[in-house]
């Protein structure tokens, strides 16, 4: 039951999907807010979601805690019902009823805070993780993951407080191979991770599974090159994001409720979980945009590594095969992985483009004019002048 | 509680989306039989989905017994732990269980037959659907529906027997404006299920939004042109099809694993739930593809006409007004209907085209020459030269 | 030396290409006005143009007189240093000074004029062409050409002003499937212009090959329903435009200077010679857009059927059999017909669609609510209605 | 009339399109070869295009004696009336001819030969380019090029022949940000053609204006570090080729047949011109798919900086402007230069893609096979295996 036991031994670990983006679609999350408190409000669409994953090959339930912190539920102009010690609790219940249906492991996550964006303090910010954590310890969550950083420091911070616990540490930011907002490079960025006493780094959120194993393979040639060791995880959008900026999809004019057409395939995740695990990287999930089916994709991809297919396989054929027996022969001769492999599919909308010009600071003219004039010497000041100067428009 | 008497009022009824396609994602239907089985195997996952269309707006619950046929459940080659009485009568509990949790009615469903492709007589054919009605009656279901249905002549069948209950009765083909597989046009079609006894006539699958409502219109015309009265439904695909022949979705190459770029989008519904209004429809739902946040979407467009938004919105601003406390001042700005409106997603695919050539008898050279060559002389027997023909490739 | 000798005779004609959009791009021809003064003022440049056509193995060479009416030159704002009669005389010495060089006939064109749009008579804009075809007369051209005519009616005036000189006529109009401006079907139009005096009907210009030839097809049907007798004759455009709606690729938002992705590659001539000559036409050429390697593998494709190839071939291998010696072997795999057949050619513009919205009345909210406002009651206020409303934008 | 006083002085020079690709359209090269024994075969054709490049503000006028060395010339399987040496003279006879028509400058050309990729010696490869040039010195060029080379070495060596003439020498070499064929930078490409002896360095051919404009700001990094000066030029592709490799646009299956759809638009050289003013180059031209209007185009963007409008110009209006007199108001309404820059032209092609994947080596499983098992020690030995293994296919 110990994931560094497992990872150790050279086993492959099949993580979840992301949460909040499948649980939209479904209507127990808000796009904007993006917090969890379905965990407590309505625990059977979240156990559901949960238990399609573990059917569908996940070792991991991750609990339902995404911007669960406290400074970030109240930041956002909801009244909730429950308490953020109660949604944090709530999701670790549902976590571990379904991970012990199967054989799967529970962690707990903490993710940035609005306390580090707005400048406080060290002490300060590792308080709020400092609370999360003291739920995952009490209902014994197996493992710990920092997830979704755009800055290192921040990250380390929230690892030196999640080692603190005994408990295995996974650190995964949510940067491309430009690195983090400070610029500070994959490589270097894994060794700071590492020597707060990460146990697995990697990258997850942000950019398509491409872009992500390329920066985990940087992150893994810093550690290396620093004589550090380190296990690898991977958890990519299910988007396609040749498009995007340092910043990821959150800057694309289709982010949140544009972004159909970019959805992967289960052939494009195929793709990624053998490019992730010839990468080196053996703890191999997705964040925003996954479905179940595309966790299964990953652990059919990798069948003979694991030993066994997943039990959601019972419904399905690998690379088409169940459709050998649909009465249209012409679809019959669907029922073959070199078929799939090759489609480069359609996206029925002609008079749409294939890449979007991302639309942020970096390539917004008034902006740049705005740091030439210097007018701005922090990140507010620029986000109001930013404001004000957009109300022309 | 009667569908006859909401419509008769002028209330739009929102219908759910498809469960074959969303299980399928959800891993408990398998691609290619599409049979329903998990509404006896996996009660909890199809009850959740009935929830999930609930809570989006849905009206109507239709049971989960497509291809619930006996001569369908057989005939692929799957071993079932549960007869085909069990799945049909567990759907139509799951369905009562959930709609009795909202204000939903709960309509049983039945689709084109095997018997019927492969020749049977009219007494045969209605003997199977007399099986699956004979559930529905004991189980009193609200209304039934008549769905999916390629030849207008075995929809007229099914009518009359699903008349025969003595409930309300719709009737649904999965046509294109050039009309059933037989040539006959839509507006002939719907005359004679109207005259065979349908109160409500329309769409469902094969084609997107647009096609299903061209198609309808076509019905209404000769409905009204032959002195008829009827009332009209949709439930269309959430995928974009502009490129698909006569046979709708299924020749197109991506079917059915490479159909992603394809999925319409919530503004794509908006549109769609507008055209259908001003078209005279007034039972407006899904088929495969929608996910609960499509119906939503539905019901939001809808608001004013239906007096009230769906529970589900309690987590969703319309036309990104969720965004507006987003912290990038460039997302905020993407908190308005005019922005989502305008949008052209893209579909990070450079390497993909925007239309497929579909992939069928119709355009397959083999095909053609066996035409010419008048070797077949029925639909079997062209089948296997087709078969034939292609084992050299 | 005549042309109708030759159709009769079952040969295939080979037109030319249009010589605005040529010229435009070597710099002798202004967008906007498209008049061909050129033929006065830079002699040398048509006169090239001309041989490369001939080379290319058009067999007529049309006199540069597009909008060489008085009517028209007189109405652009432009000082010019010659008369009509001045342009239309060099234009026809040039034809002929060329087409003696070869074996090609030369035909003298009119084109639709101003005095009709504006509702001049019928006697005032038959004086029109009366001008240009004296100098025709008098230049003795072999045969004459009314092309580009969006209403049949002024098509019918100028073929019955031609017809009186005694020489061969043909007639194009510059419209689609759905028929001219004033909505008469292709097949009706046809009908009118043989009975008119017309010896060859057909299109030109406004509408991609495919589009074309589809129109010629009816104007075909109709000719022979009425049991008439015509030679059929197609000059497209080298642009593709699926996305048109009946005015042509005026609409386009790439009208004129962004057409260039829209451009047909030698392939697609190919594709075109094939279909116009199954479709029964036998006088195939082409209008804007062509350059001389488009009329090349016009003549080329037809190659069998003529018995012959044009000069111009020395410097080409069909189905690019001249890359054969490429000193690249994957460049040289490319030297079979297969694999230009099959090439689907990228743009290289990732970030564009591929297809467009016409842009015009049709689809112009501000023209709509003029329409329905009926503040207009005829063409000329329409318009200056349509510019007071845009001056707001 | 010296061309470095002219770049000394700060003027900005414009150069002229490529010949062949312009004269394959015509009708006079054949792709393939490319050989340029039209200067003797049909002067008339290449002195045409030479004054259509003078009319749209060309400086230069390049002798049509690309790929005229002897060994060149001779190695292509063709039979020709002329030798090297008339069509070197004929070149350079009517570039001069056209050039005093205007105030334009000859530049003799020479380009990478068959000697230097079959292995002849230095001394061997020089003697090739001393011919060409003894050309040039008799028919008194202004000055010299060596272009198209994709080693910097053969580069070098043309370099150290043309500048023994005493005349100016640019070199240009057809690589990208990756540098040369043996992975030699930009920059250290440009200090050694500096150091050989070039007065302007610089890109051209092989990718589109963006690249090349990248490539020329490194060469220029590299010679200012070095301590060095020299005159920056360009003369990209009228292609967009941003999917293409090292080999530039070679490699991409639409070459050379199909490259229709990614040929610039005027507004696209506007941008181009711009961009590499921005950069620092002064003498800024085309290649291969430039046409007389996109010479025009970078003269009109940069009429402030020359002071004055190219001849052509007067059957131009920059920017759309002369739509301003269209019939049609919404076709007036693009005569703005907003409009033009703004859009994002559609291809017509629905079915094809946006990019290609690079046909090469690189990426050809085949070869890098090949590369592993160390079959080949050789470039001669490589492509008779990868011709061996593509037999099979």
């Amino acid at each position: 039951g110990n994931i560094l036991k497992r990872l150790d031994a050279g086993e492959v670990v099949i993580g979840d999907g992301g949460f909040v983006f499948a649980l939209e679609k479904r209507g127990y999350v808000k796009a904007g807010p993006w917090t969890p408190e379905a965990a407590a409000e309505h625990p059977e669409a979240v156990r559901q979601l949960h238990r399609e994953f573990l059917r569908a090959g996940s070792n991991v339930m991750q609990t339902f805690t995404f911007y669960a912190s406290d400074d970030k539920l109240e930041n956002r102009g909801q009244t909730l019902s429950f308490t953020g010690r109660q949604i944090n609790e709530a999701a670790c219940d549902l976590a571990r009823e379904v991970a012990n249906e199967g054989d799967a492991l529970v962690a707990g996550g903490v993710s940035q805070t609005p306390a580090y964006l707005s400048g406080k303090t060290e002490e300060e910010v590792k308080a709020i993780f400092m609370k999360q954590i003291d739920v995952f310890v009490q209902k014994n969550v197996d493992f710990l993951i920092a997830e979704y950083f755009e800055h290192v420091e921040e990250a380390e911070w929230a690892v030196q407080v999640l080692k603190a616990s005994g408990k295995p540490v996974a650190a995964t930011l949510c940067i491309g191979p430009e690195g983090d907002l400070n610029g500070v490079s994959p490589g270097d960025c894994a060794v700071r991770l590492v020597k707060a006493g990460a146990d697995i780094v990697g990258i997850n959120c942000h950019f398509d599974p491409e872009t992500c194993v390329k920066t985990v393979k940087l992150m893994k040639e810093g550690v290396e090159k620093a004589g550090l060791k380190a296990h690898y995880m991977s958890q990519p959008l299910a988007f396609h994001t040749p498009d995007c900026g340092c910043q990821g999809f959150i800057d694309l004019p289709e982010f949140p409720f544009g972004l159909e057409p970019r959805i992967l395939t289960r052939m494009d995740m195929h793709k990624y979980a053998r490019e992730a695990y010839n990468a080196g990287i053996r703890y191999i999930g997705g964040c925003c945009g996954f479905e179940p089916y595309h966790i299964r994709a990953l652990a059919e991809e990798l069948e003979a590594e694991r030993g066994c297919l997943p039990a959601g396989s019972e419904k399905h054929g690998s690379w088409g095969s169940g459709l050998s027996l649909h009465t249209k022969p012409w679809v019959r001769a669907r029922a073959r992985r070199d078929y799939w492999e090759k489609l480069k599919p359609a996206s029925g909308r002609p008079f749409c483009p294939s890449m979007s010009t991302p639309d942020s600071w970096g390539v917004t003219k008034g902006h740049a004019d705005l740091m030439q004039q210097k007018e701005a010497t922090s990140k507010e000041q620029l986000e109001a002048l930013f404001d004000k100067a957009s109300q022309g428009h």
